[in-house]
Protein backbone atom coordinates (compact mmCIF):
# COMPACT_ATOMS: atom_id res chain seq x y z
CA UNK A 1 0.00 0.00 0.00
CA UNK A 2 1.61 3.49 -0.78
CA UNK A 3 1.23 6.80 0.58
CA UNK A 4 -2.22 5.89 3.07
CA UNK A 5 -1.14 9.47 5.57
CA UNK A 6 -4.77 10.52 4.93
CA UNK A 7 -7.98 9.79 4.10
CA UNK A 8 -8.04 10.20 0.39
CA UNK A 9 -4.88 8.98 0.31
CA UNK A 10 -6.42 6.10 1.99
CA UNK A 11 -9.18 5.51 -0.56
CA UNK A 12 -6.64 5.87 -3.68
CA UNK A 13 -4.28 3.32 -2.26
CA UNK A 14 -3.21 1.10 -4.84
CA UNK A 15 -0.95 -2.43 -4.37
CA UNK A 16 1.60 -3.46 -7.39
CA UNK A 17 0.52 -6.83 -7.96
CA UNK A 18 2.32 -7.04 -11.35
CA UNK A 19 4.58 -5.45 -13.74
CA UNK A 20 2.63 -2.07 -14.48
CA UNK A 21 -0.39 -3.98 -12.68
CA UNK A 22 -2.10 -2.73 -10.00
CA UNK A 23 -5.41 -3.26 -7.30
CA UNK A 24 -7.00 -0.80 -5.42
CA UNK A 25 -10.51 -0.57 -3.75
CA UNK A 26 -12.93 2.05 -4.86
CA UNK A 27 -15.39 3.67 -1.53
CA UNK A 28 -18.72 3.70 -0.97
CA UNK A 29 -18.23 6.74 0.21
CA UNK A 30 -16.93 8.42 -2.20
CA UNK A 31 -20.27 8.19 -4.33
CA UNK A 32 -22.52 9.81 -5.52
CA UNK A 33 -26.01 8.30 -6.19
CA UNK A 34 -24.15 4.83 -5.88
CA UNK A 35 -21.77 5.88 -8.51
CA UNK A 36 -17.95 6.77 -7.54
CA UNK A 37 -17.21 10.42 -8.10
CA UNK A 38 -15.47 10.94 -11.85
CA UNK A 39 -12.35 12.78 -10.76
CA UNK A 40 -11.93 9.79 -7.89
CA UNK A 41 -11.40 7.70 -10.37
CA UNK A 42 -8.82 9.79 -11.92
CA UNK A 43 -6.87 10.17 -9.41
CA UNK A 44 -6.62 6.72 -8.59
CA UNK A 45 -5.31 6.41 -12.24
CA UNK A 46 -3.25 9.31 -11.95
CA UNK A 47 -1.69 7.89 -8.83
CA UNK A 48 -1.26 4.59 -11.32
CA UNK A 49 0.58 6.87 -13.62
CA UNK A 50 3.39 8.13 -11.23
CA UNK A 51 3.76 4.74 -9.77
CA UNK A 52 4.82 3.45 -13.59
CA UNK A 53 6.44 5.95 -14.64
CA UNK A 54 9.77 7.61 -13.71
CA UNK A 55 8.28 11.20 -12.63
CA UNK A 56 6.52 12.05 -9.60
CA UNK A 57 3.53 14.52 -10.43
CA UNK A 58 0.43 14.06 -13.03
CA UNK A 59 0.49 17.58 -15.18
CA UNK A 60 -2.06 16.32 -17.35
CA UNK A 61 -4.11 13.76 -17.21
CA UNK A 62 -7.39 13.27 -19.38
CA UNK A 63 -9.76 10.58 -19.01
CA UNK A 64 -12.83 8.95 -21.37
CA UNK A 65 -15.07 7.20 -19.08
CA UNK A 66 -16.34 4.07 -20.67
CA UNK A 67 -19.21 2.09 -18.18
CA UNK A 68 -19.19 3.38 -14.26
CA UNK A 69 -18.14 0.99 -11.75
CA UNK A 70 -19.29 -0.11 -8.92
CA UNK A 71 -17.66 0.47 -5.21
CA UNK A 72 -15.32 -2.48 -4.68
CA UNK A 73 -11.77 -4.04 -6.03
CA UNK A 74 -10.53 -2.59 -8.58
CA UNK A 75 -7.59 -3.40 -11.59
CA UNK A 76 -5.42 -0.77 -12.70
CA UNK A 77 -3.24 -1.46 -15.73
CA UNK A 78 -0.77 0.82 -17.14
CA UNK A 79 1.41 0.93 -20.01
CA UNK A 80 4.55 3.58 -19.84
CA UNK A 81 4.42 5.01 -23.77
CA UNK A 82 7.27 6.96 -23.19
CA UNK A 83 9.97 7.39 -20.30
CA UNK A 84 11.73 10.81 -21.23
CA UNK A 85 14.37 12.77 -19.13
CA UNK A 86 11.34 15.57 -18.45
CA UNK A 87 8.33 14.15 -18.50
CA UNK A 88 6.40 10.30 -19.01
CA UNK A 89 3.57 9.90 -20.70
CA UNK A 90 0.94 6.75 -19.39
CA UNK A 91 -1.75 5.01 -20.56
CA UNK A 92 -4.41 3.93 -17.68
CA UNK A 93 -6.94 1.67 -17.28
CA UNK A 94 -9.46 1.20 -14.58
CA UNK A 95 -10.74 -2.01 -14.93
CA UNK A 96 -13.54 -3.42 -12.65
CA UNK A 97 -15.45 -7.91 -13.43
CA UNK A 98 -12.92 -8.05 -16.58
CA UNK A 99 -14.58 -4.65 -18.15
CA UNK A 100 -12.88 -1.30 -18.88
CA UNK A 101 -14.65 1.57 -16.63
CA UNK A 102 -12.49 4.24 -17.71
CA UNK A 103 -9.05 5.10 -19.71
CA UNK A 104 -6.79 7.35 -19.05
CA UNK A 105 -3.92 9.23 -21.03
CA UNK A 106 -1.83 10.70 -18.22
CA UNK A 107 1.76 12.94 -18.06
CA UNK A 108 4.01 13.24 -15.12
CA UNK A 109 7.18 15.07 -14.47
CA UNK A 110 8.47 16.87 -11.40
CA UNK A 111 6.76 19.65 -10.44
CA UNK A 112 9.89 22.04 -9.09
CA UNK A 113 8.71 23.66 -5.93
CA UNK A 114 10.91 26.66 -6.56
CA UNK A 115 8.83 27.81 -9.42
CA UNK A 116 6.80 30.82 -9.87
CA UNK A 117 3.96 31.84 -11.99
CA UNK A 118 5.65 34.65 -14.75
CA UNK A 119 1.95 35.76 -16.67
CA UNK A 120 -1.73 34.77 -15.29
CA UNK A 121 -3.67 37.71 -16.79
CA UNK A 122 -5.31 35.02 -18.87
CA UNK A 123 -7.07 33.37 -15.60
CA UNK A 124 -10.04 34.14 -14.25
CA UNK A 125 -10.25 36.58 -11.04
CA UNK A 126 -10.06 34.82 -8.07
CA UNK A 127 -12.87 35.67 -4.96
CA UNK A 128 -12.44 37.22 -2.03
CA UNK A 129 -15.23 36.03 -0.30
CA UNK A 130 -12.96 34.10 3.19
CA UNK A 131 -13.64 30.41 4.30
CA UNK A 132 -15.70 31.29 6.98
CA UNK A 133 -18.29 33.46 4.90
CA UNK A 134 -18.89 30.30 2.90
CA UNK A 135 -21.56 27.98 3.90
CA UNK A 136 -20.73 24.03 3.93
CA UNK A 137 -22.65 21.88 1.83
CA UNK A 138 -24.33 19.35 3.21
CA UNK A 139 -25.29 15.86 2.04
CA UNK A 140 -28.66 16.43 0.40
CA UNK A 141 -31.47 15.77 2.65
CA UNK A 142 -33.64 13.93 -0.21
CA UNK A 143 -33.05 12.70 -3.40
CA UNK A 144 -29.95 11.61 -4.91
CA UNK A 145 -27.89 10.24 -2.02
CA UNK A 146 -24.28 12.25 -2.01
CA UNK A 147 -21.95 10.51 0.51
CA UNK A 148 -19.05 11.79 -1.22
CA UNK A 149 -19.95 15.19 0.84
CA UNK A 150 -19.37 13.77 4.31
CA UNK A 151 -15.92 13.16 3.11
CA UNK A 152 -14.53 16.66 2.16
CA UNK A 153 -15.75 19.66 3.51
CA UNK A 154 -17.01 21.93 0.14
CA UNK A 155 -17.70 25.34 1.12
CA UNK A 156 -19.91 27.36 -1.58
CA UNK A 157 -20.16 31.17 -1.76
CA UNK A 158 -23.34 33.00 -0.43
CA UNK A 159 -23.78 33.81 -4.20
CA UNK A 160 -23.65 30.14 -5.36
CA UNK A 161 -26.09 29.14 -3.02
CA UNK A 162 -29.59 29.95 -4.98
CA UNK A 163 -29.96 26.17 -6.08
CA UNK A 164 -30.56 25.19 -2.75
CA UNK A 165 -33.49 27.89 -2.61
CA UNK A 166 -34.75 27.70 -6.06
CA UNK A 167 -32.99 31.07 -6.90
CA UNK A 168 -30.54 30.27 -9.28
CA UNK A 169 -28.21 33.39 -9.83
CA UNK A 170 -28.03 32.06 -13.73
CA UNK A 171 -24.28 32.68 -14.43
CA UNK A 172 -23.59 29.19 -14.67
CA UNK A 173 -20.68 29.53 -11.95
CA UNK A 174 -20.16 27.85 -8.20
CA UNK A 175 -17.48 29.53 -6.16
CA UNK A 176 -15.83 28.55 -2.99
CA UNK A 177 -13.76 26.35 -1.01
CA UNK A 178 -13.04 22.85 -0.55
CA UNK A 179 -10.75 20.85 2.10
CA UNK A 180 -10.07 17.25 2.92
CA UNK A 181 -11.22 16.20 6.64
CA UNK A 182 -8.33 15.61 9.18
CA UNK A 183 -6.26 18.63 7.82
CA UNK A 184 -4.73 16.10 5.15
CA UNK A 185 -3.13 18.35 2.43
CA UNK A 186 -4.11 18.46 -0.92
CA UNK A 187 -1.22 17.13 -3.51
CA UNK A 188 -1.49 16.80 -7.43
CA UNK A 189 -3.02 13.36 -7.13
CA UNK A 190 -5.94 14.83 -5.26
CA UNK A 191 -6.19 17.60 -7.26
CA UNK A 192 -6.92 15.63 -9.89
CA UNK A 193 -10.18 14.88 -7.79
CA UNK A 194 -10.88 18.52 -6.25
CA UNK A 195 -11.37 19.80 -10.12
CA UNK A 196 -14.38 17.57 -9.90
CA UNK A 197 -15.77 17.84 -6.58
CA UNK A 198 -18.29 20.64 -6.65
CA UNK A 199 -21.66 20.46 -7.84
CA UNK A 200 -21.98 21.39 -11.77
CA UNK A 201 -22.01 24.63 -12.82
CA UNK A 202 -25.16 23.86 -14.38
CA UNK A 203 -26.88 24.55 -10.67
CA UNK A 204 -26.63 27.95 -11.01
CA UNK A 205 -28.77 27.70 -14.33
CA UNK A 206 -31.72 25.02 -13.36
CA UNK A 207 -31.49 21.87 -11.73
CA UNK A 208 -31.28 19.05 -13.82
CA UNK A 209 -30.22 16.09 -12.33
CA UNK A 210 -27.07 13.88 -12.92
CA UNK A 211 -24.58 14.77 -15.56
CA UNK A 212 -22.45 12.33 -16.29
CA UNK A 213 -19.07 13.11 -16.97
CA UNK A 214 -18.26 11.75 -20.62
CA UNK A 215 -14.60 13.37 -20.70
CA UNK A 216 -12.61 14.92 -18.25
CA UNK A 217 -9.24 16.68 -18.68
CA UNK A 218 -6.81 18.20 -15.94
CA UNK A 219 -3.49 20.20 -15.72
CA UNK A 220 -1.59 20.83 -12.74
CA UNK A 221 0.36 23.67 -12.55
CA UNK A 222 2.13 23.69 -9.21
CA UNK A 223 2.81 22.06 -6.21
CA UNK A 224 -0.66 23.30 -3.79
CA UNK A 225 0.40 24.71 -0.39
CA UNK A 226 -1.16 23.40 2.42
CA UNK A 227 -4.51 23.88 3.43
CA UNK A 228 -8.07 24.87 1.19
CA UNK A 229 -8.22 25.53 -2.03
CA UNK A 230 -10.88 28.05 -3.93
CA UNK A 231 -12.59 26.58 -6.68
CA UNK A 232 -14.44 27.84 -9.73
CA UNK A 233 -16.76 25.52 -11.24
CA UNK A 234 -18.05 27.60 -14.45
CA UNK A 235 -20.44 25.96 -17.31
CA UNK A 236 -19.71 27.52 -20.74
CA UNK A 237 -22.30 25.70 -23.18
CA UNK A 238 -25.27 23.78 -23.30
CA UNK A 239 -26.14 22.06 -26.36
CA UNK A 240 -27.14 19.13 -27.66
CA UNK A 241 -27.52 17.70 -24.21
CA UNK A 242 -24.43 18.38 -23.40
CA UNK A 243 -22.55 20.64 -21.39
CA UNK A 244 -18.68 21.72 -20.73
CA UNK A 245 -17.46 22.94 -17.61
CA UNK A 246 -14.12 24.64 -16.84
CA UNK A 247 -12.56 24.40 -13.05
CA UNK A 248 -10.23 26.57 -11.58
CA UNK A 249 -8.55 25.86 -8.56
CA UNK A 250 -6.37 28.37 -6.35
CA UNK A 251 -4.27 27.01 -3.27
CA UNK A 252 -4.36 28.69 -0.08
CA UNK A 253 -1.26 31.36 -1.08
CA UNK A 254 -3.68 32.35 -3.87
CA UNK A 255 -1.87 30.48 -6.75
CA UNK A 256 -3.90 28.49 -9.70
CA UNK A 257 -2.34 25.00 -8.83
CA UNK A 258 -4.90 23.07 -11.21
CA UNK A 259 -7.35 23.42 -13.73
CA UNK A 260 -9.61 20.83 -15.82
CA UNK A 261 -12.21 20.90 -18.57
CA UNK A 262 -14.71 18.33 -18.39
CA UNK A 263 -17.59 17.38 -21.52
CA UNK A 264 -20.83 15.91 -19.41
CA UNK A 265 -24.27 15.06 -20.78
CA UNK A 266 -27.33 17.00 -19.38
CA UNK A 267 -31.23 16.50 -19.32
CA UNK A 268 -31.54 20.15 -20.53
CA UNK A 269 -32.16 21.39 -23.62
CA UNK B 1 -9.08 6.95 -49.42
CA UNK B 2 -11.88 8.86 -47.83
CA UNK B 3 -13.61 12.02 -48.63
CA UNK B 4 -10.96 13.14 -50.70
CA UNK B 5 -13.19 16.28 -51.90
CA UNK B 6 -11.02 18.69 -50.98
CA UNK B 7 -7.03 19.58 -49.87
CA UNK B 8 -7.88 18.99 -46.14
CA UNK B 9 -9.85 16.23 -46.91
CA UNK B 10 -7.07 14.68 -49.00
CA UNK B 11 -4.32 15.15 -46.66
CA UNK B 12 -6.13 13.31 -43.85
CA UNK B 13 -7.56 10.51 -45.94
CA UNK B 14 -7.39 6.59 -44.47
CA UNK B 15 -6.49 3.63 -46.23
CA UNK B 16 -7.98 1.01 -44.42
CA UNK B 17 -5.09 -2.14 -44.60
CA UNK B 18 -6.77 -4.64 -41.53
CA UNK B 19 -8.92 -5.07 -39.12
CA UNK B 20 -9.14 -1.28 -37.28
CA UNK B 21 -5.58 -0.32 -39.14
CA UNK B 22 -5.48 2.26 -41.11
CA UNK B 23 -2.74 4.19 -43.39
CA UNK B 24 -1.91 7.73 -43.86
CA UNK B 25 0.12 9.90 -45.02
CA UNK B 26 1.64 13.56 -43.54
CA UNK B 27 1.71 15.96 -45.97
CA UNK B 28 5.02 18.25 -45.87
CA UNK B 29 2.84 21.18 -46.44
CA UNK B 30 1.18 21.53 -43.21
CA UNK B 31 3.84 21.92 -41.11
CA UNK B 32 5.30 24.16 -38.59
CA UNK B 33 8.89 23.99 -39.49
CA UNK B 34 9.32 20.62 -40.55
CA UNK B 35 7.29 19.05 -37.84
CA UNK B 36 3.38 18.35 -38.51
CA UNK B 37 1.06 20.62 -37.07
CA UNK B 38 -0.44 18.72 -33.65
CA UNK B 39 -4.00 19.59 -34.88
CA UNK B 40 -3.42 18.22 -38.11
CA UNK B 41 -2.56 15.10 -36.31
CA UNK B 42 -5.61 14.90 -34.61
CA UNK B 43 -7.73 15.24 -37.16
CA UNK B 44 -6.42 12.40 -38.61
CA UNK B 45 -7.25 10.36 -35.48
CA UNK B 46 -10.11 11.50 -35.03
CA UNK B 47 -10.79 10.11 -38.24
CA UNK B 48 -9.61 6.55 -37.88
CA UNK B 49 -11.76 7.28 -35.00
CA UNK B 50 -15.03 7.61 -37.07
CA UNK B 51 -14.25 4.75 -39.73
CA UNK B 52 -13.41 2.25 -36.60
CA UNK B 53 -16.70 3.46 -34.47
CA UNK B 54 -20.12 3.48 -35.43
CA UNK B 55 -20.66 6.77 -35.36
CA UNK B 56 -19.87 9.67 -37.88
CA UNK B 57 -18.92 12.72 -36.08
CA UNK B 58 -16.05 12.97 -33.13
CA UNK B 59 -17.84 14.88 -30.19
CA UNK B 60 -14.10 14.57 -28.01
CA UNK B 61 -10.80 13.93 -28.58
CA UNK B 62 -7.72 14.34 -26.05
CA UNK B 63 -4.16 13.45 -27.49
CA UNK B 64 -0.99 13.40 -25.66
CA UNK B 65 2.00 14.39 -28.26
CA UNK B 66 4.67 11.64 -27.64
CA UNK B 67 7.18 12.10 -30.51
CA UNK B 68 7.16 14.31 -33.04
CA UNK B 69 6.52 12.36 -36.46
CA UNK B 70 8.45 13.22 -39.64
CA UNK B 71 5.92 13.91 -43.26
CA UNK B 72 5.67 10.64 -44.91
CA UNK B 73 3.70 7.62 -44.22
CA UNK B 74 2.13 6.73 -41.35
CA UNK B 75 -0.05 3.99 -39.42
CA UNK B 76 -2.83 4.70 -37.56
CA UNK B 77 -4.30 1.79 -35.17
CA UNK B 78 -7.27 2.42 -33.26
CA UNK B 79 -8.89 -0.03 -30.77
CA UNK B 80 -13.13 0.21 -30.05
CA UNK B 81 -13.15 0.55 -26.30
CA UNK B 82 -17.12 0.92 -26.34
CA UNK B 83 -19.49 0.43 -28.83
CA UNK B 84 -22.51 1.99 -27.14
CA UNK B 85 -26.49 3.17 -28.80
CA UNK B 86 -25.33 6.89 -28.42
CA UNK B 87 -21.72 7.21 -28.58
CA UNK B 88 -18.41 4.90 -29.13
CA UNK B 89 -15.39 5.50 -27.36
CA UNK B 90 -12.26 4.48 -29.83
CA UNK B 91 -8.30 4.85 -28.58
CA UNK B 92 -6.02 6.20 -32.01
CA UNK B 93 -2.40 5.72 -32.11
CA UNK B 94 -0.43 7.20 -34.96
CA UNK B 95 2.70 5.41 -35.42
CA UNK B 96 5.60 6.11 -37.58
CA UNK B 97 8.73 4.37 -37.93
CA UNK B 98 7.63 1.28 -35.17
CA UNK B 99 7.46 4.19 -32.75
CA UNK B 100 4.28 5.73 -31.11
CA UNK B 101 3.75 9.17 -31.99
CA UNK B 102 0.92 10.39 -30.25
CA UNK B 103 -2.33 8.55 -29.02
CA UNK B 104 -5.82 10.15 -28.52
CA UNK B 105 -8.99 9.28 -26.97
CA UNK B 106 -11.69 9.64 -28.67
CA UNK B 107 -16.08 9.87 -28.25
CA UNK B 108 -17.58 9.87 -31.41
CA UNK B 109 -21.66 10.30 -31.44
CA UNK B 110 -23.83 11.77 -34.62
CA UNK B 111 -24.15 14.95 -34.36
CA UNK B 112 -27.81 16.18 -35.05
CA UNK B 113 -27.81 19.12 -37.86
CA UNK B 114 -31.17 19.98 -36.05
CA UNK B 115 -29.83 20.72 -32.42
CA UNK B 116 -29.69 24.10 -30.95
CA UNK B 117 -27.51 25.87 -28.40
CA UNK B 118 -30.27 26.12 -24.63
CA UNK B 119 -27.85 28.25 -22.49
CA UNK B 120 -24.08 29.90 -24.44
CA UNK B 121 -23.30 32.92 -21.21
CA UNK B 122 -20.81 31.15 -20.15
CA UNK B 123 -18.85 31.82 -23.25
CA UNK B 124 -16.61 34.99 -24.47
CA UNK B 125 -18.04 37.19 -26.49
CA UNK B 126 -17.49 36.32 -30.29
CA UNK B 127 -16.02 39.57 -31.75
CA UNK B 128 -17.67 41.30 -34.44
CA UNK B 129 -14.70 42.33 -36.51
CA UNK B 130 -15.71 41.07 -40.28
CA UNK B 131 -13.85 38.84 -42.80
CA UNK B 132 -12.65 41.84 -44.67
CA UNK B 133 -11.13 43.86 -41.66
CA UNK B 134 -8.69 41.17 -40.68
CA UNK B 135 -5.14 40.40 -42.69
CA UNK B 136 -4.17 37.19 -43.76
CA UNK B 137 -1.17 36.21 -41.78
CA UNK B 138 1.68 35.12 -44.49
CA UNK B 139 3.77 32.88 -44.15
CA UNK B 140 7.03 34.27 -42.24
CA UNK B 141 9.62 35.88 -44.32
CA UNK B 142 12.57 35.15 -41.61
CA UNK B 143 13.01 32.62 -39.01
CA UNK B 144 10.85 29.13 -38.69
CA UNK B 145 9.26 28.03 -41.88
CA UNK B 146 5.57 27.82 -41.38
CA UNK B 147 4.46 25.82 -44.95
CA UNK B 148 1.12 25.47 -42.90
CA UNK B 149 0.12 29.42 -43.77
CA UNK B 150 -0.34 28.66 -47.54
CA UNK B 151 -2.51 25.80 -46.71
CA UNK B 152 -5.19 28.03 -45.25
CA UNK B 153 -6.34 31.43 -44.91
CA UNK B 154 -5.90 33.08 -41.43
CA UNK B 155 -7.04 36.27 -40.68
CA UNK B 156 -6.09 38.30 -37.58
CA UNK B 157 -7.99 41.35 -36.11
CA UNK B 158 -6.38 44.82 -36.28
CA UNK B 159 -5.94 44.50 -32.45
CA UNK B 160 -4.20 41.04 -32.82
CA UNK B 161 -1.17 41.96 -35.21
CA UNK B 162 0.90 43.79 -32.31
CA UNK B 163 3.32 41.02 -32.33
CA UNK B 164 4.41 41.41 -35.51
CA UNK B 165 5.68 45.12 -35.19
CA UNK B 166 7.00 44.31 -31.55
CA UNK B 167 4.10 45.89 -29.67
CA UNK B 168 2.30 43.05 -28.39
CA UNK B 169 -1.07 44.15 -26.49
CA UNK B 170 -0.42 41.72 -23.59
CA UNK B 171 -3.59 40.21 -23.15
CA UNK B 172 -2.42 36.54 -24.69
CA UNK B 173 -5.29 36.52 -27.09
CA UNK B 174 -5.50 36.25 -30.51
CA UNK B 175 -8.93 36.89 -32.69
CA UNK B 176 -9.65 36.33 -36.36
CA UNK B 177 -10.92 34.10 -39.18
CA UNK B 178 -9.63 30.89 -40.71
CA UNK B 179 -10.93 29.30 -43.77
CA UNK B 180 -9.91 26.47 -46.05
CA UNK B 181 -8.65 26.86 -49.42
CA UNK B 182 -11.19 26.60 -52.52
CA UNK B 183 -14.10 26.79 -50.25
CA UNK B 184 -13.52 23.10 -48.73
CA UNK B 185 -16.09 23.40 -45.70
CA UNK B 186 -14.71 22.81 -42.39
CA UNK B 187 -16.59 19.70 -40.77
CA UNK B 188 -16.10 17.85 -37.24
CA UNK B 189 -13.11 16.20 -38.39
CA UNK B 190 -11.36 19.53 -39.81
CA UNK B 191 -12.74 21.21 -36.37
CA UNK B 192 -10.01 19.42 -34.77
CA UNK B 193 -7.34 21.27 -36.70
CA UNK B 194 -8.85 24.55 -36.33
CA UNK B 195 -8.43 24.49 -32.41
CA UNK B 196 -4.80 24.14 -33.43
CA UNK B 197 -4.36 26.47 -36.04
CA UNK B 198 -3.61 29.74 -34.98
CA UNK B 199 -0.62 31.02 -33.50
CA UNK B 200 -0.15 31.04 -29.77
CA UNK B 201 -2.10 33.26 -27.67
CA UNK B 202 1.30 34.06 -26.01
CA UNK B 203 2.41 35.86 -29.21
CA UNK B 204 0.56 38.73 -27.92
CA UNK B 205 2.59 38.72 -24.59
CA UNK B 206 6.16 38.12 -25.89
CA UNK B 207 7.71 35.96 -28.55
CA UNK B 208 9.31 32.98 -27.41
CA UNK B 209 9.56 30.77 -30.38
CA UNK B 210 8.36 27.31 -30.64
CA UNK B 211 5.29 25.88 -28.30
CA UNK B 212 5.08 22.21 -28.48
CA UNK B 213 1.84 21.16 -27.39
CA UNK B 214 1.85 18.27 -25.01
CA UNK B 215 -1.88 17.60 -24.35
CA UNK B 216 -4.66 19.05 -26.73
CA UNK B 217 -8.43 18.21 -25.77
CA UNK B 218 -10.87 19.21 -28.48
CA UNK B 219 -14.67 19.28 -27.94
CA UNK B 220 -17.09 19.61 -30.89
CA UNK B 221 -20.67 20.98 -29.93
CA UNK B 222 -22.23 21.25 -33.25
CA UNK B 223 -22.10 20.80 -36.96
CA UNK B 224 -20.71 23.85 -39.15
CA UNK B 225 -22.29 25.96 -41.12
CA UNK B 226 -20.35 26.15 -44.41
CA UNK B 227 -17.58 29.50 -44.58
CA UNK B 228 -15.04 30.71 -42.68
CA UNK B 229 -15.15 30.10 -38.79
CA UNK B 230 -14.20 33.03 -36.32
CA UNK B 231 -11.51 31.96 -33.69
CA UNK B 232 -10.27 33.00 -30.28
CA UNK B 233 -7.06 31.83 -29.27
CA UNK B 234 -6.20 32.72 -25.45
CA UNK B 235 -3.06 31.91 -23.18
CA UNK B 236 -4.38 31.54 -19.45
CA UNK B 237 -1.17 30.92 -17.24
CA UNK B 238 2.33 30.85 -18.13
CA UNK B 239 4.32 28.91 -15.04
CA UNK B 240 7.24 26.80 -15.02
CA UNK B 241 7.89 27.01 -18.37
CA UNK B 242 4.26 25.76 -19.53
CA UNK B 243 1.62 27.41 -21.00
CA UNK B 244 -2.29 26.62 -21.37
CA UNK B 245 -4.28 28.15 -23.82
CA UNK B 246 -8.09 27.78 -24.51
CA UNK B 247 -9.30 28.33 -28.01
CA UNK B 248 -12.74 28.65 -29.20
CA UNK B 249 -14.50 28.31 -32.68
CA UNK B 250 -17.77 29.93 -34.03
CA UNK B 251 -19.05 29.22 -37.17
CA UNK B 252 -19.93 31.48 -39.83
CA UNK B 253 -23.73 32.39 -38.32
CA UNK B 254 -21.82 32.81 -34.72
CA UNK B 255 -22.64 29.08 -32.95
CA UNK B 256 -19.97 27.80 -30.89
CA UNK B 257 -18.85 24.72 -32.94
CA UNK B 258 -15.24 23.49 -31.17
CA UNK B 259 -13.50 24.48 -28.23
CA UNK B 260 -10.03 23.38 -26.56
CA UNK B 261 -7.66 23.24 -24.13
CA UNK B 262 -4.34 22.46 -24.74
CA UNK B 263 -1.42 22.41 -22.32
CA UNK B 264 2.48 23.22 -24.01
CA UNK B 265 5.66 23.86 -23.13
CA UNK B 266 6.94 27.75 -23.81
CA UNK B 267 10.62 29.27 -22.93
CA UNK B 268 9.24 31.92 -20.72
CA UNK B 269 9.41 31.92 -17.28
Amino acid sequence: MTNAAGRFAHVTRLTERGEGEFAGELSPAWTIGDKPNGGYLLAILGRAATLAGAHRHVIAASAHYVRPPEPGPVDVETLVLRAGRSASQVRTRLVQDRALRAEALVTTADLDPGSAPYWSAGLPAISDVPYDACMRLPSPPSGTPVALMDEIELRLEPDSLGFLTGSPKGRGELRGWLSLLDGEPFDPISLLFAVDAFPPGTFDIELAGWVPTLELTVYVRALPRPGPVHVLQRAQLIDARRVDEACFIWDSGGRLVAQSTQLAGIRLG
